[in-house]
């Protein structure tokens, strides 16, 4: 089999068969995969992960656990990943300033799934879900993966939640599930718990409807997390994930927190053992190694708020950051502006916000290599 | 947070809130999760997992690369998961009797996941899909999952496919999909190249739809793969597992094999960083020990036909089996031979067909502990 090319037509001449040659659904024809460009420079900037690889006892322990789950590999998986959302449940409880158990939680591979299976559930065909946008893309594309018609909210201009036209939206349009994104990807603002609860009112009155708050990044937050919400409120869902605070991007581990019924409904849409044994083992390794990751995430704080001063020392318009990234502008025009950084070997990411850039928080020395990169930028825009 | 209780209404008492107080799908309401009967018994042939274990060295080869990988799991794994899926086209080019490029090859967590992305992508709402029952409940289950109407089309008495009556239900129906399981679970048959063929040809007249054909279990087989059917024909895709005969079950590493159109359409819907790198690690271990595992489905095949044998022996009816596994019978009441048969500390499957029981291959000795029970059940039948 070569290529993308095919003789179908017994002339022996090739016709090339592509995406759109196929009996694909309507809406998708034309689209193209979602995904940051992974291009090979010196510092990568611009998905924010964790720049710190896992400490080399962390990577000993993993192998041990991964061996001793390889050692069953034949059986199937713990279906309900008892151990490690007791494990996740005591992280919650301890850190979250809230008392979780294990019924309140449940995992998936990346929190992308999560949203996934919590769309299949609450949303799907003929129903709809809203979002305050600029905010994670993925939000609108699992909505339409799972035929979830989206709604894209408004924001302040400053990014933050405009309050009334959010709850004016959620009356209009009475959406099934709702999503708050606290800090938002990728503008880096926290949402305070007077908003969450104002929406979920809102949410509430209007359907009632499913709100899910993604905290993938409040490690990095001046705030507390809103977990403490979900008491009381079996339509809150708290989406968390291990990617960023836990620098473990590669491993897929997202989980939530929620009434314990939400937990009990997504396991009807969930696809059964989803999550491998080797994920369970290594997620489990990284828990015990809970302290020394919330280190480096002290360190990735102090790096991020120095990157918010020297930026706006330097000249840029920054907006307030609870994450482990800084969007920065103004731009005329930011591909151009994201071209030039990446000329001098920095990958940064453009989200499509116009004006706008983001950058994720690195080590020292990366933090200063972007820092150096836009200096240039600035003088260049003056000269 | 306690239990499944709440205390939404002020007034200090519990209400019990459950699944079907929450605003979930209608379809959904009243179902129950999918999911084999998780018994702890001494002997587990219910869920045709591979009975043995990895080999020592291969665990060890497991740390060695999942350690490697876990050095930088702070990055996202490949999203394309190239050298997985370069690996995976050279095993079935080995054993498929057919050249497959990496760029036929797709991979997901379990085929299940790979099953889905693919009703994403070609059914979904509005479309159908069928399959001829009984066969693998999953099918069904994510067609569901994925909005995608399901239409349960006929077989003949000995559970082999009715060529005839299946065409004119693909002619009556022109479904999106069409499903065919060889080797069948739970029947355990095999379905011919010719009958694929024809059942393809139907499927074009009438839509064109997408062929799935789902090979979980041809390792087993006493027939070859019918990979080489993908040739020529971009609407048929054949999906694998390495849950059973590479004995990793609890790995959740499904694939397929199809035109390359095929492959770039699913990344339309397929999730971003799907597959982590613990499993894209852990999956290349088991490929380097490829031979070592064979073996093992050697050792299960001759298992499996003196399973047969010894039950027909013994008076049971048996299917045809070319998998891991044996449906025998026929039982007046088949829930209650399930029921005696693990008072004797063996777990086999009712997968619902009414008359017949499941039983996986196992250990010879564990095969022994079946064929000793129903040998008993058979006495007290004629006693």
């Amino acid at each position: 089999m070569t290529g993308t090319t095919d003789s179908t037509d017994g002339t022996g001449a090739e016709a090339v068969i592509g995406i759109d040659d196929l009996p694909i659904r309507d809406e998708l024809r034309g689209k193209t995969p979602y995904g940051a460009p992974q291009l090979d420079v010196p510092v990568q900037l611009n998905t924010n992960e964790n720049p710190y690889g896992l400490p080399e006892p962390l990577v000993a322990r993993i192998a041990e656990r991964v061996a001793e789950a390889a050692r069953t590999l034949n059986r199937y998986p713990d279906r309900d990943a008892v151990e490690l959302r007791t494990e996740l449940a005591a992280y919650l409880t301890r850190t979250g300033k809230h008392p979780v158990a294990r019924e309140n939680v449940w995992a998936a591979n990346g929190s992308n799934e999560v949203l996934q299976q919590l769309l299949q559930t609450f949303g799907g065909p003929g129903r709809t879900a809203i979002g305050f946008e600029p905010s994670y893309s993925m939000h609108a594309l699992i909505a339409r993966g799972t035929g979830t018609d989206w709604i894209s909210g408004p924001r302040n201009e400053d990014f933050t939640i405009d309050v009334e036209a959010a709850e004016q939206a959620i009356a209009e349009h009475a959406p099934d599930v709702v999503f708050i994104t606290s800090p938002n990807n990728p503008t880096g603002t926290a949402v305070g718990a007077e908003t969450v609860l104002a929406l979920y009112e809102a949410a509430q009155a209007a359907k009632p409807s499913l709100v899910i708050v993604d905290e993938a990044y409040v490690e990095f937050s001046h705030r507390d997390s809103l977990l403490p919400l979900i008491e009381g409120r079996p339509h809150m869902v708290v989406s968390r994930t291990m990617s960023k605070a836990f620098g473990a991007a590669g491993l897929r581990l997202g989980y939530l927190a929620a009434h314990p019924a939400v937990v009990d409904a997504v396991q009807l849409v969930r696809l059964p053992y989803h999550l491998s044994a080797v994920t369970q083992a290594t997620a489990l390794a990284a828990l015990e190694f809970t302290d020394t990751l919330l280190g480096y995430v002290e360190q990735l704080k102090a790096e991020r708020d120095r990157l918010v001063t020297e930026l706006r020392g330097i000249g840029f318009e920054v907006t307030d950051s609870d994450s482990n990234f800084v969007q920065f502008g103004r731009f005329e025009n930011s591909h151009t502006a994201w071209q030039k950084i990446l000329d001098q070997g920095v990958l940064v990411r453009d989200n499509g916000v116009p004006g706008w850039l983001r950058v994720t928080a690195g080590t020292p020395a990366e933090n200063d290599a972007f820092l150096e990169a836009v200096r240039a930028l600035k003088k260049e825009q003056h000269a």
